[in-house]
């Protein structure tokens, strides 16, 4: 008889396992079950505020495939499936479901329920016009709001997600503004020097911009929002975006007796296996190993999910994979300014004691003569002494941002600040100086770390 | 008595020594001369297409720093001094110059006389509208003759100037025609299917491109060229241009005893010592280490030359730096069309001797769903068995190119392909999918090399 794989959650993580344990072992020998209680399986969170904005026209295409396009390649697929508690001594899930509830027997369980948009506790969140993003319907319904004569929007929350939303309301001629408790935007990935960049251009481009502003109250008038705030400091609005981050979804974990990891996430050792014989555990709702901190950290990121997914469908498909961790690469847009960062900020270095040396430079995206040359600031950070690349920030104009993946691999390499300084990396007037911003980035933190001068590796 | 360096050649990599020893020594310690035959000093050659097609308006753009500024900063520059001789047991140089000819002597000397474009032996090379190009002059010269009634080009030589002399011609709307004597455009930096690419979108643009075809003669009327080919099959041209590569300036080495190493440019070791005691080398007149096929290579590329220069300037000034080496990575672009390469190509592989797999993947450089995502395809050379990466080449539309310091970083490091499959490259949908095609490239050529699933390194 099959052995029987039960997922719980259908997105990026769960739908990566079961593909890749699905081109490993065929049906007859091992039986997939998902359960969403979405109606979507496998869509693009990260295409949400691009949809909102009007970029992306429909929304069936931010959903990578269908439920029925799993079930053909031979995944029982069941939207709109809760997963409502774990028997592990049973071995069994109990599933609620438009036709009532069942038990279901497993003898693999992956836990793949994702996070969810943080709610805070403050009067006004259930006003008309307040919202947040996180589904399909969230950012279907912000669409149909945003293109029926929404004239003010406040976006709470100075994150990734808070400023491609800004962006995309600023882009439908809505007048916008991001409010943030922070004392920058990006507070996680940009140090405050580079988040400065950020929050220069987005005023510029006219999206208001207050940091350091905590919102304690919505105010409504007749059941309708009219602004965030309720004291001397408010601003009017009649749409509201709650853009708080995300916390991992680790109820159900918890009530079934899976042990958590110092973030709060699921633990799970390197093969995606939580401390509970046949329970695995990927994507946001797992802890993942940072390779620069070597510590475990939550982190709600597309490309983590779908390699931590994969990790698990490979083990669980009869191969032998480990998850090599994660550095916190990501990428986003704000008009034309592009934003990247690797590793840790100089703060996240203090916090995992680490004594770190910054440089932080200014250059182009192409040659200085270069028609369509504009300006890029790159920061490197880099462990005192060894040199060891700690993180990396980029903030400039098209071409800018994807560099940061060469931090990154010199980074996952080992590769110290003052050897990336002379890697050979591309150049045409078109596309760089002849000394890449990244090198010169890299050899200033090198010199600050380590010294002038010393000597590149040479493979013999 | 301040020691003398005598620098002969004043380009990228005299001038990048030169102002490296100044920055490290005192003009008290260290006298430096440059010696330079032309009238220009460290000027980007890499430019020069871009000042043809009009893209870049001023020729003052192109210097970097004009002798004056030099000069300013205690670099003894001069311009229109030829070097024709080197006295290797009087320690002296024989210089030509306007006022006469004179012997200086050194107590270091360094040989950065550079490249000079292929001339080749043929009928017609002297009729009126037959061009190279390499120097400023030559690039003004073109410059003025593209705007003043130039109907048909021809460019001879499918090298990256080439296209980018084709595309600086296509651009004014002169009918251009590339021809090549290779069955493919690109034949040293691109294989055979990627090559493809990149003469279907020329000819796309409207670029006629003719390949395996030999130019034995240029035909003439009346003294001026009337077209390329004097036999059954010609192409007419009101312009012709050789773009046939370049070859090192070592005349005068040899003439003085400096020993050749195997490419015929002159040996040097990581310091860039030649064998001959106070006389060192860099730029494109010298050889380099490259890290994939371990031998000695002769490359004409503006990063190697300022890199080997900067090396030759840390030692020159009392440092210590040793060259690691070179990838040969190198970028270009025709029309929207990136191209791009690092490393060895498939044939390149074979004749070093290395046993490679191949992988060749289209993918798209955003998000599917994203407006402006165009394609991109990406090809991946690994060594059987190990899965070591051996080179990597890209053709696509915007912002794939640059995605070729990805791999040159990743080889650099010696991160195998099955690796580079796994690392945290970054991702939103406007800059590419959650899996980056180089990952997807990667994943198949470890695939291909080393099976499926080879577990990734994990830092502890």
């Amino acid at each position: 008889m099959a052995e029987r794989l039960v997922v719980i959650g259908g997105d990026a993580a769960g739908m990566s396992a079961a593909s890749q344990a699905r081109r490993m072992r065929d049906v007859d020998d091992l039986h997939i079950i998902v359960f969403e209680r979405s109606g979507y399986v496998s869509y693009s969170a990260c295409g949400e505020p691009y949809f909102v904005g009007g970029w992306v026209e429909d929304l069936d295409d931010l959903q990578v495939r269908t439920p029925e396009q799993f079930q053909a390649r031979g995944i029982d697929t069941h939207i709109h499936h809760e997963v409502t508690a774990i028997d592990i001594d049973g071995r069994a899930v109990t599933v609620r479901h438009p036709g009532g509830e069942e038990e279901v027997g497993y003898d693999q369980l992956l836990y793949a329920t994702g996070a969810t948009a943080i709610r805070p506790p403050i009067e006004g969140m259930g006003l008309k016009g307040v919202h947040m993003l996180r589904t399909l319907d969230d950012a279907a319904q912000l669409r149909s709001l945003v293109s029926s004569g929404v004239e003010r929007a406040v976006v709470v929350g100075g994150g990734y997600i808070g400023l491609e939303l800004a962006e995309a309301f600023d882009h439908v001629g809505i007048h916008t503004t991001v409010v943030t408790m922070m004392p920058t935007v990006l507070e996680r990935t940009l140090d405050p020097d580079m988040a400065e960049l950020v929050s220069d251009h987005m005023r510029s481009m006219g999206i208001h911009v207050e940091t350091g502003f905590k919102v304690e109250c919505i105010a409504g008038v007749g059941g309708a929002v009219a602004g965030v705030g309720c004291d001397d400091r408010s601003f009017p609005a009649d749409l509201v975006v709650l853009a708080l981050g995300s916390r991992p979804q680790i109820d159900l974990a918890k009530d079934a007796g899976i042990p958590l990891g110092p973030t709060g996430a699921v633990a799970v050792d390197d093969h995606q296996r939580t401390e509970i014989a046949a329970v695995w555990s990927a994507g946001d709702c797992a802890e993942a190993h940072h390779r620069i901190s070597r510590r475990p950290v939550n982190l709600h990121l597309g490309t983590v999910a779908n390699k931590a997914g994969r990790v698990a469908g490979i083990n669980l498909g009869g191969g032998d994979a480990a998850f090599p961790g994660v550095l916190g690469t990501a990428i986003t847009k704000v008009g034309d300014l592009e934003i990247s960062s690797t590793g840790l900020t100089e703060r996240q270095a203090a916090e995992s004691g680490i004594e770190a040396v910054a440089a932080n430079i200014e250059s182009r995206t192409s040659a200085n003569y270069w028609p369509g040359s504009s300006p890029m600031t790159v920061k490197a950070i880099a462990e005192r002494n060894t040199g060891r690349l700690l993180g990396a920030q980029i903030v400039g104009g098209p071409g800018a941002g994807k560099r940061i993946d060469v931090f990154a691999t010199a980074m996952w390499s080992g590769l110290p600040a003052h050897e990336l300084a002379w890697t050979d990396l591309s150049y045409s007037p078109p596309f760089s100086g002849v000394w890449d911003p990244v090198h010169i980035a890299a050899r200033k933190a090198g010199e600050k770390a380590a010294g002038p001068f010393p000597s590149p590796r040479r493979t013999k």
